[in-house]
């Protein structure tokens, strides 16, 4: 009870989508919100003051929250600080032409890295372990907690980062209870997903017991691992649980996601048709259905060859622990291909979302080393098309279907299920866990709001539902979870300032040097392309020396437009020396070059065009 | 019967799925068959010898077969050429930056425009008439034919284009017959669409009859118009078919298109509900659903707000047309929002797809200068997201979640239909025609395979369905199609040869001039920026004569790396002053240069801009 009246929650808000009586979706915090129509807008000013002695529990997403990736929440309380996740996310191309990915803002998390308890990671996809390389040093290289799996896959991946220290990670499995800090006592504990080792959490503090999904379905018969165990699950929702951090990518999908072992069924008829080669693409870290694959190849007495490296690389470490079980004989390699009849090989080939480099995109361009597509061939694409890759995947299915080889996809039947959890799932998690708040995480904006009347609807209050964005800051006061009826106190309240939450873009070995400046001219570039304009001028006299050198990329072919130049050039000269007066000032004349060229080009191509004109002085 | 004998079809191929024995996608004709994969390849080498005595028809799609857009098609018997729809194309965004949209390729028709008796539109959507003041002039102003509000939209867009010729246009209706040239005999019939005035095509030739569905749907209780006539369209079965040539982009989806009406009750619900303003979007063109929301808007007491310039212009024109109702005083102005409570108002908005300067978008920006968005306002998209958009309309569809606003799209509930007819559909059409021939138009490969199954269901053989692509010529020999029966001689077959048929890309007031390099160039500044380097060299001695200046946009901020800027200026100077001879080449200098320099920065930073060396000799 300590302090409970003294807290009185003097700023305390409601949730975000109803705080602003205007509806005018400005947070609690009354800053305006992030989104991705901010490309670049990395940092807010104003930081909350870190105050380690405030008796709250704080949560403060970092990733994950209005976005699908770059997973990334912390915990705080006192000067105690846990991590869940350190995911990476993958931008819209069109929106940020040449970064390679996303990361979440941690310059909180910097400035109080002596702090960090512990890094857990839920599982190994890349939303929720990508961005470690990138951020290990940032955070001080703290202690890391993850399953088997989700540490073979991160140590794999670190040994490409050769300068960086080496990973403390520790191994947990469900069931584990694992102390961090004086304050966080965390407990593993089984959900599905479409890898193994995915563990949700637990986590008991003095001020709320929060428990985190990680990604999860509920699958009654998965192909691997075990069921979720309800009872388990219930029997930590009798604990009494404040805040319950939920998954919210499928809630925007009615009824209950479909099991992998449906998924199985249907991939066996396709297998029982086939009587050529079989040509099978997931994502390379969906481990549960590659093994699906496996068994069917071998049930249907196939050879299978892995293509492509992240599939090789994950199944590699797959394999070591047990999570991928294959007979002796089955896997042959890519130079064997020719050593049995078509209708007896499977190839597992990474590169379903149309990657241009990919194993999947090379068979269909005919680029491939060792496979040669042959009529009768069937190309089955068990995994859905990552919004945004819409059109690339049509275009690489139609190469297939113009090659008359039988192409299957996840809309003609269910040979790809998502790995989360769909509406009725969302709410069966909700009453087994019955929790006092219901705060949905990993997801647009939409599928939080989706989740959000989910709750509703199993009668948690609107304001008990934690709309909130990356960088927010939660304060949880609910330190008897287990036993608040009668004098439930339970509150919460969020900060009127935010921590940094923008996005870090990584473009080749740049973190976070790419700003808005350098984007928007990618942008520009990629529109109409530029033209350079370079100058000679006689420092004395301000005239022209010699004719204009131009050099244009992307906008128009110059070889081909002889007199435009000629015309150009003409006009360069004439703009140049009535710039020139008395004394020759090249900033003016390059500003005039740039404003007046650029406007004849438009009148002429209704193109706008970089104009970057250069004016050296002899 | 004349002289079936004597044309023993020589080249006589199966569809081209079928035909390549290895199944290694290359068309009939043997030539790799053009996907969008090979954008701005606009033209084939050879061409078929125009011969126009040969005693065939001859079917040649210019557009719209394995692509979803600028559908257009011929017909050709002797010296005789019909044209149906002139359509255009908007492109992917990242793969063709900078380009407004893609026309298909008329080089063949330029060359015997003489030979036009005709250009018939099916109706007024872009995708079948955009193509139009592009095309105009190419094809010899032809003679034009269509519905009434076909014709009204196209004249509107006409208006735009001052230099243009006045259009001659014909306006025909369900029921006409129209002769063209000597041979074609074209009979006008009512199908439905989400569109009035969609006229399907019964066309009479010496050699065969064909009918051209146009975009379709089978609406057994439309909005606007009438369904349907099936009887109708059985008689004209009952006639004997040749060729059917049907819309595909619905080949995928199972079961029947919503009905119009249906879409009307959920919309109604939505009307029932809504307290406050109502903004409601959906494409311009999709006049059957404005007046569905401007009957909603009476029934329910609402004055109505057109806003968006495309869609005020649609209107104007069906209301002309009587094809929309509304009662006096339901349509107020923009500046008479605030004359009614919130609760009286409905907003029809463009920009249902995300499109960064339409009205829905401003909206949500709060750039708006009329509309502020209230919490519990609804918003309603009433149309689905076009592939490659989803990520845009999505983020769109958060910014007015994150207001606090309701949100209705098209996946919670049925409150959009598309206009094309469906698996069931497409068989009943089938049934209803009896085509000798089917010949899927209208939509990706993968449609038009999916549409060739329906067919073989139907009692189709195989060789009897022509999958074509663009360019494809078709001959099709079919004198008695009514009479076929004991003797039929009926067949098709396709040339080795295609026209020309790549895309012509449209940007800004250039047609055709952008091609492969530009767009290359585009792509490669969009990804890691450009870096000019300007040395000045003495001409006789090769010495760098100062300081090398450096431009560059879109690599890395110049201003924050002035140590990476001595480190180019360094190496450049080295690289000239290694490169000059004893006679100084530029050209070999400028090539060291770029590899050199793009190597070290390749080297320092994993990105590649495209570098520009400018030397100059003094």
């Amino acid at each position: 009870m300590v302090e409970l009246t003294k807290k009185k929650s003097p700023n305390w808000k409601r949730p975000v989508r109803r705080s602003s009586p205007e509806g005018h979706g400005n947070g609690p915090s009354g800053h305006p919100r992030k989104g991705q129509h901010n490309p670049g807008e990395a940092t807010e000013t104003e930081q909350p003051s870190a105050n380690f002695t405030e008796d709250t529990l704080k949560i403060i997403p970092l990733g994950g929250l209005g976005e699908v990736g770059k997973n990334m929440s912390m915990l705080q309380y006192k000067d105690d600080i846990i991590i869940i996740d350190a995911g990476l996310k993958f931008p819209d191309g069109s929106d940020m032409p040449g970064i390679d990915f996303l990361l979440p803002n941690v310059e909180y998390l910097e400035k109080y890295k002596d702090k960090i308890r512990g890094l857990i990671f839920t599982h190994g996809h890349l939303d929720h372990i990508g961005g470690l390389p990138y951020l290990q040093e940032k955070l001080g290289n703290p202690d890391l907690y993850g399953g088997a799996l989700t540490r073979g896959i991160i140590a794999k991946r670190h040994d490409e980062f050769k300068h960086l220290p080496t990973l403390k990670f520790n191994i947990v499995k469900s069931g584990d209870v694992i102390q961090l800090g004086d304050y966080f006592k965390v407990e593993f504990f089984h959900v599905n997903h479409n890898i193994p080792d995915d563990l949700a959490l637990f986590i008991e503090t003095p001020r709320g017991t929060v428990v985190h999904t990680a990604d999860f379905k509920f699958d009654h018969s998965p192909t691997s691992g075990q069921p979720i165990d309800i009872e388990h699950l219930r029997g930590l929702g009798d604990r009494g649980v404040s805040v319950l951090m939920s998954d919210s990518t499928g809630a925007e999908r009615e009824g209950h996601s479909i099991s992998e072992s449906a998924i199985k069924e249907n991939l066996d008829l396709i297998f029982q048709e086939s009587k050529q080669m079989i040509i099978c693409s997931t994502f390379a870290s969906l481990i549960d259905r590659i093994q699906q694959v496996i068994e069917l190849s071998e049930k249907h007495g196939r050879k299978i060859i892995f293509d492509g490296y992240s599939m090789k690389s994950n199944i590699e470490i797959a394999r070591e622990l047990g999570y991928i079980k294959i007979q002796k004989g089955t896997q042959i390699n890519m130079e064997q291909v020719d050593d049995y009849p078509r209708s007896q090989i499977t190839v597992m080939a990474t590169g379903a979302q149309g990657q241009s480099n990919a194993s999947l995109m090379r068979i269909a361009n005919r680029e491939h080393r060792h496979i040669q597509l042959q009529k009768k061939d069937a190309v089955i694409f068990s995994s859905s098309a990552i919004p945004g890759n819409e059109r690339t995947v049509q275009n690489l299915k139609d190469m297939f279907y113009r090659a008359g080889v039988k192409v299957y996809h996840y809309q003609m039947m269910d040979i790809h299920a998502g790995g989360h959890a769909q509406k009725e799932d969302l709410g069966h998690m909700i009453e087994l866990m019955r929790p006092k708040f219901l705060m949905p995480i990993h997801g647009q904006y939409s599928m939080m709001v989706s989740h959000s009347e989910l709750g509703q609807a199993k009668g948690i209050p609107e304001e008990n539902v934690i709309i909130a964005d990356n960088g927010s800051v939660i304060h949880i006061e609910d330190p008897h979870p287990i036993n608040r009826n009668g004098t439930d106190t339970a509150r919460w309240w969020m900060d009127q300032k935010t921590v940094p939450s923008g996005y870090i873009m990584v473009d080749g070995l740049g973190v976070g040097d790419i700003g808005n400046v350098v984007l928007r001219d990618r942008q520009v570039l990629a529109e109409d392309g530029m033209i350079v304009l370079v100058t000679l001028i006689d420092a004395k006299t301000g005239k022209v020396l010699r004719s204009p050198d131009i050099i244009s990329r992307g906008f128009i072919y110059l070889k081909e437009n002889k007199d435009f130049m000629t015309e150009i050039r003409k006009r360069i000269r004439f703009i140049v020396e009535k710039s020139a007066g008395p004394q020759v000032n090249t900033t003016y004349i390059k500003d005039n070059l740039r404003e007046e060229i650029g406007k004849f080009l438009f009148q002429k191509t209704e193109r706008r065009p970089m104009v970057l004109p250069v004016v050296i002085e002899i």
